[in-house]
């Protein structure tokens, strides 16, 4: 049994700690929680400590927490030479205390608090200073998920905001086809089976196959049109935008 | 049986024609095709007319032609009142011809050649000029989906636009997801799995609801490196603006 525990208690803490329970290779030992307040399974209350100095050392340490919290989190823990990881997808593994052994444990993926995710199928990318330790992590991370990916910090990086792009963006474009839906009195319904076609195709096909519409056929009377019908200027700049994009993108072929 | 012809050998058209086969209501009686060279299923073959003359009266003619064509169409069909529908989801139905009764018949989905579809879960937007013919195409349209609306061209225009944002300009940022995915040697699969989760978060919660990211939480630290991050010009703009539009999106809260 890998011996592991994880500091934090928001979405991703959250999401991770119940995912190890249903392990077989992993023992959780502790849960670290900053706030007394948050609310978390009731069976897990033997296993949290409030204070960084009742941490005893194990074979992993996940830093499920902030960006902004990470540095200091990683030279409160009270031990040295324990493999340390954090969480995030663009904070470097430099940042992590030179006290212990770093890593980075990085899963990919949406986490929304009280909707139930199945970890098996979510990408884990994985970076360690040495082999051993990427032996271990590795390891970890199969305990949970079929996906493990080596990636470096530059990489992830890449990975972060390609992330924002696929994900966030996408989400808020989501957002702006439902306003315009309920400014018009249209039922935001008639649009789910488009939105989840257009996710399912780029399983078949690549983004570029995939491409249809008035900007990738360059016309004009309909981006026009368009533009005229909106008036909400947010609404406006991002169709001019996207369209200019896939526009140069198609001269491109 | 309803008796419907088909003019118009596109992705539409033919995925149009698929379904209504599969029907038991519907009795497909002929299909018009302009380009003697495009390749239809060979059972189709005694169905297909090359000139407007030889089409016959039925109880429905769908014109699932481009939109620059629907209006030169719809003049040339050789009889009169019968009940003649577009399935664009720009054209309004006063741009069909003035002899034969008006109607549209809008299937709102993104279709793909060789990608096989499944109509039942399409809905599909219907607008007529009386009663009696919306009875009839409601009656067409629940013989292969179970998703049917009522949607005047007004709405239908908003629809439309709406689809642009949800399905093209989606995609297109999909595109940018595995563009710097490449740029970077990362495999764009690690991003396909959020993707989708992404787009079954809407089927549970409205977009606004879904909405995290850097720009949701205001960090202007990882937007700043996120900037300097992207060299290609469509993508920082692209950035910008939609992280401005959720910044101010947000404010309203």
């Amino acid at each position: 049994m890998i011996k592991i525990s994880v500091i934090g208690t928001g979405n991703l803490a959250q999401h991770l700690i119940s995912a190890f329970q249903l392990s077989d290779e992993i023992e959780l030992v502790q849960i670290f929680a900053r706030n007394r307040d948050k609310i978390l399974d009731p069976s897990y209350s033997e296993k949290i400590v409030y204070v960084f100095e009742e941490l005893i050392p194990v074979d992993l340490i996940i830093i499920a927490v902030s960006d902004q919290a990470i540095a200091d989190v990683s030279s409160k823990i009270p031990f040295k030479n324990s493999l340390v990881v954090h969480t995030s997808g663009t904070i470097s593994l430099d940042a992590l205390s030179d006290s212990n052994r770093k890593g980075v444990f990085y899963p990919l993926q949406t986490f929304t608090q009280n909707k139930k995710i199945s970890f098996t199928e979510i990408p884990i990318c994985i970076e360690t200073e040495n082999a051993t330790d990427f032996q271990l992590l590795e390891k970890v991370a199969k305990s949970i998920s079929d996906k493990i990916f080596a990636i470096n910090s530059e990489q992830r990086k890449s990975l972060h905001v390609a992330a924002v792009f696929v994900c966030n963006f996408v989400n808020h474009l989501y957002h702006i086809g439902n306003s315009i839906c309920e400014d018009n009195k249209v039922d935001f319904e008639i649009l789910k089976p488009l939105i989840l076609e257009t996710a399912n195709k780029i399983l078949e096909m690549s983004p570029k196959e995939a491409q249809t519409g008035p900007a990738k056929r360059n016309d004009q009377n309909i981006i026009q049109t368009h533009l005229e019908f909106l008036m909400d200027q947010n609404q406006r700049n991002i169709y001019q935008v996207i369209t200019n994009s896939i526009l140069e993108n198609g001269k491109e072929l």
